[in-house]
């Protein structure tokens, strides 16, 4: 075991590639990880594609790319406390410094000075990974390893949910890909009455029916806010999640959403958004709150006790499990909107693509 | 309809006549409702019994019993200006003065002067009574006449359970009465992973299994805190909540709650209970909340929200619909550990006791 | 006492007329209240401007102008329970309606069918107003009347101050105008460590360090960022307080703001605002509150206390005392940035203008 | 630098010793710090008198005693990277495993592994002590050592404070030992309006008003409640914070507590409590919580902050600087009542008892 299998990002430009590489060695508090899923999310897709975005936030290449993954412990580090050989695992993506005012003040998942998985160091589309043991989150056995390697984002998902207080309201979610499914179970998980879920696909749409949501919008065919309006008898909806970060969406949000409602804001624009603070927040007394990943490690704890007691439904998230061979019909398939959750499995062989050194 | 029958406190001793008594009419701010569902609860069992605390609360007799009820609006007194005749309305029994402290700080629900619907006014065990206003909550169509008059103490489970923040919480529950039971169903629909219920009575805990909880523990067979701490990896419950007034189940519970965990006490205990605040309350953090009521109406509109989701299984818990007249066959079962929540329904005729007029 | 002087808005255009108008009869539920001290407010300066805000909030005239006092119940509506004649007040000026879903749960200084007191009704610039009874709140005996008229806006600071968590915090306020000073002051008294405050103006910034702001910076002569980062030790602050509605300074906040800070904003832009959701909110998990009143009454009674307690710095806010004659005067000086809080006083006699009948 | 003076706990019964004992060595992850003040505890007295607590709790002797210290870090154990030599640094003392579900979860100063500095390892009342680099908290410069060495009881005085929300509220401290009045100055510091404190002894009472004490009660000469009740307008404090330990004192603050009110509990009865949760918590909704220490690190942040600011009074809790040698005077001087806060200086000789080998 000293090559393996990886898609490797090597050039400043569209692609990447199946390559035969070294297994790394974990340094002193990392371990190696055998990778038994890993799932493509979009942040990959912004790589792979090279857009602007990944042009500035990858420093150096060639880089293994993928974030998302669940696996065995399979060698530690000097040092590694916490960890055996043989756990299960899944990757906590925010590598934390353990020393800035955050993480001094509990609130390490938001690091001043995180190093990211996959973008800051080499990531999980491969056979094996090393990463810090503090990010290594031990998992319960009865998860299976395609759940596990979509806990990540999942986490972000629950987090939302959990911080627009779902208890009993009536919530609304923007955008049907992975987050906003991932919220919209979680919501119904949590005692959400009334999910109401919009996107302008109705392959996605009827995907959120199956996790959870109980009215589904398609902004292409309906006026959304009158919608809303009258499923929530005039009043707005208690909350909103952001999932697709389309700033039109959003801005439409502050306009449903009722006064004296909460925002969680995860979706990433692409380009500014415009807001009139008076009428959509101040008036409103709004609450927003940005989220940027998961608490280390209470949104984790609760997340694993929700699939423990079967409280989330993960399997119509899953489009496609395929083999890690089989990267680019996988990153097609999210290009075209044909996929939802995409899981790579790096041990199943797949159309195998010519394997460079 | 001048006279209707009511079941009335006469005596300063055990038990209560069915009478026939004046329709009571509506003062300033107030309105006449219909009975359509009335339920007996543990306080009704001892102003019926005529208990210590019964012969201190209850200031002056005749007093017609009851307070937990649903019914329609039949006339509005001078001024009423949120409510019209026809609403379907459930007894909020918490009547505030709206002039303490309390009640200009959002705290109604605990006013200082608070007057107790069928302890300082006529209640309800008979087919219209008088309330305030502000004390008639409108309730949805579509909730059943038998479910509105359990609102009143679900809304005491339901505000518990959010209290000891359920989300995919390991959470327990003592005592499996209506109390406990609607905390269950709570803490189930507001996304609790895993409810342990205690109850020395094997009937109600196989409905507490029916309205959602996952472990069952009879304190007469098993030792509760091992069974707890086995279920929960050693680490304890996230929470408890007491709904048995058990001197001696409340001290178990901080024990096997976990570190930094919350509590929940609705139960009202007979006698003083002893505590060692070191090792029970302070070493561990934990977080106490007592509950006397519904937030007026936050409690409500979450309530109702989880009643329209279909989210709160409230049928097993319902255990006998009588009429009227089978009252004291009510507090016989309540009295024998036969009856769960008990209905009286004041227009179907039943097993006809004398009326007295 | 049946005439008496007001500010009256009689003409769509600038300006307004010093006038005899007949005082007000206070209708059921209602008060009359004499004038003792009355503020004015930015909002007032829209309508004396006749701007567009002014030109679609206010429906009909002539309206008495003005909505911040203090002053003392002379006569009772029908049905008032709970004022005195002869009790202090102050004026909350968000009317609720009782009735709405933000009334029923504890939002009602967010109704969303509020009446604005002196938008919708008449209002305070004159010797007399009626009042709902709601909305006078009791005053305590030794708060002075140009303080009580200082409630209103102070209660929005209070409230801002609050919310962004100020023990022990470093905080910055935008603009030192009353609303800004106000937070000033209260971030003071509720233990802020650190209040960077920010204005175009050296003289409200001097008033700033009066009333308790420990750093002061004028952005028309320095980087406010830099000198926000150099000042905590470049981890940004914990929070800010926005009482300017300058867009550029808002999005400049959300810059110097630390990752899992806090955001209350008051002050409402004339424009919309443009923000990355990304680097401003998202990845720094920014908690954002919008602001537009006072907890009815939880707010007031903090504000209360802490001015009992002598906690609060209110004098150097006001910049004058005028008779109500100079209201032309009082306009002038906050146009010109002369003026900060400037209190109207209808009973002392000034530079009379000519009445109009 | 091999041997060290050091105050040694070597016989299960009353006393300690004045010893020669070598330097200890940082182990990895551990740092080797130079005790430039340190303080008497509670709990050291308890070791000191070996009492029924510290016959069970302290597993081994000799032992080092003292837990609360301040001092510059001389020498870095292997692994240690984020403190460097000269580090001036603050003790605190729950030192946590770092694996179990509280440290995994926000909650690490409640470890329920925790290791208690000078319980289970050697203490500070010494020339030197060896600490983990986690519970070496740097602080600034600007602090002195002396303060520095009250930062961990002040830690959980101020940690009460915020927990029962003192912005503009009346609160009530019970006991002005050391914690009480750190509590109180705390109080004052995040804007407490009234602050009444109870104590037996007038001289405690005179420093909790130096602090910020705003009513002082003597229970031996009044009656607590009924002065309470009068000073807060008959409505009852927003909370109270016992310091105390005294069971008799608690039970009658949850008398005087207004219904919806906050209680920390710090002090540490040596007996049970006998209370009725009817009266005093349910019908209350009182809000209890059990503070065992400071939050790690967000409460040594506030408090840094507040220290900064010069927002709390520290000299007035400190009744004496004793050279280390005068350790049984300070023993003797709390014994009997009359010191409060007692600093030791080990490099300052007093009237030197014979050191034993």
């Amino acid at each position: 075991m000293t090559q393996m299998k990886a898609i490797v990002k090597t050039e400043t430009s569209f692609g990447a590639s199946l390559k035969r590489v070294p297994v790394p060695t974990p340094g002193p508090g990392e371990v190696l990880v055998k990778i038994m899923a890993t799932a493509i999310c979009g942040t990959d897709v912004h790589v792979y594609e090279w857009n602007k975005w990944a042009q500035g936030a990858v420093k150096s290449l060639p880089r293994v790319m993928g974030h998302e993954f669940s696996g065995e412990v399979l060698e530690l580090g000097e040092g590694v406390k916490n960890l055996i050989k043989g756990d299960r695992v899944a990757g906590e993506t925010h590598i934390p410094c353990g020393k800035c005012y955050q993480c001094k003040n509990g609130l390490q998942h938001i690091c001043a000075n995180m190093v990211l998985f996959s973008i800051d160091s080499d990531g999980c589309f491969a056979q094996y990974t090393v990463i810090p043991e503090i990010c290594a989150r031990k998992i319960p056995e009865d998860i299976p390893w395609e759940h596990g390697a979509m806990m990540e984002p999942l986490g972000t998902s629950v987090r939302a949910a959990q911080e627009v207080v779902p208890a009993g309201a009536n919530a609304a979610v923007i955008g049907a890909g992975p987050i906003g499914l991932g919220a919209v179970t979680a919501l119904k998980a949590l005692g959400a009455a009334r999910i109401i879920v919009s996107d302008i696909s109705d392959d996605r749409l009827s995907i959120a029916a199956e996790v959870g949501a109980t009215h589904l919008l398609n902004p292409l065919k309906e006026d959304v806010t009158a919608k809303v309006m009258e499923i929530t008898s005039g009043v707005g909806t208690d909350s909103f999640i952001d999932a697709s970060g389309s700033v039109r969406a959003i801005s439409e949000g502050f306009r449903y959403l009722r006064k004296g409602g909460r925002v969680a804001l995860v979706g990433l624009p692409s380009e500014p958004i415009s807001l009139e603070l008076g009428p959509q927040v101040i008036f409103k007394e709004a609450k927003i709150i940005g989220i940027h990943g998961r608490k280390m490690f209470e949104t984790w704890t609760v997340m694993e006790n929700l699939m423990a007691g079967g409280l989330l439904e993960l399997d119509p998230i899953v489009s496609h499990i395929l083999p890690l061979e089989d990267f680019e019909k996988g990153f097609s398939l999210l290009k075209e909107g044909k996929g939802c959750k995409i899981i790579l499995d790096p041990w199943q062989e797949g159309q195998l693509p010519t394997l460079q050194e």
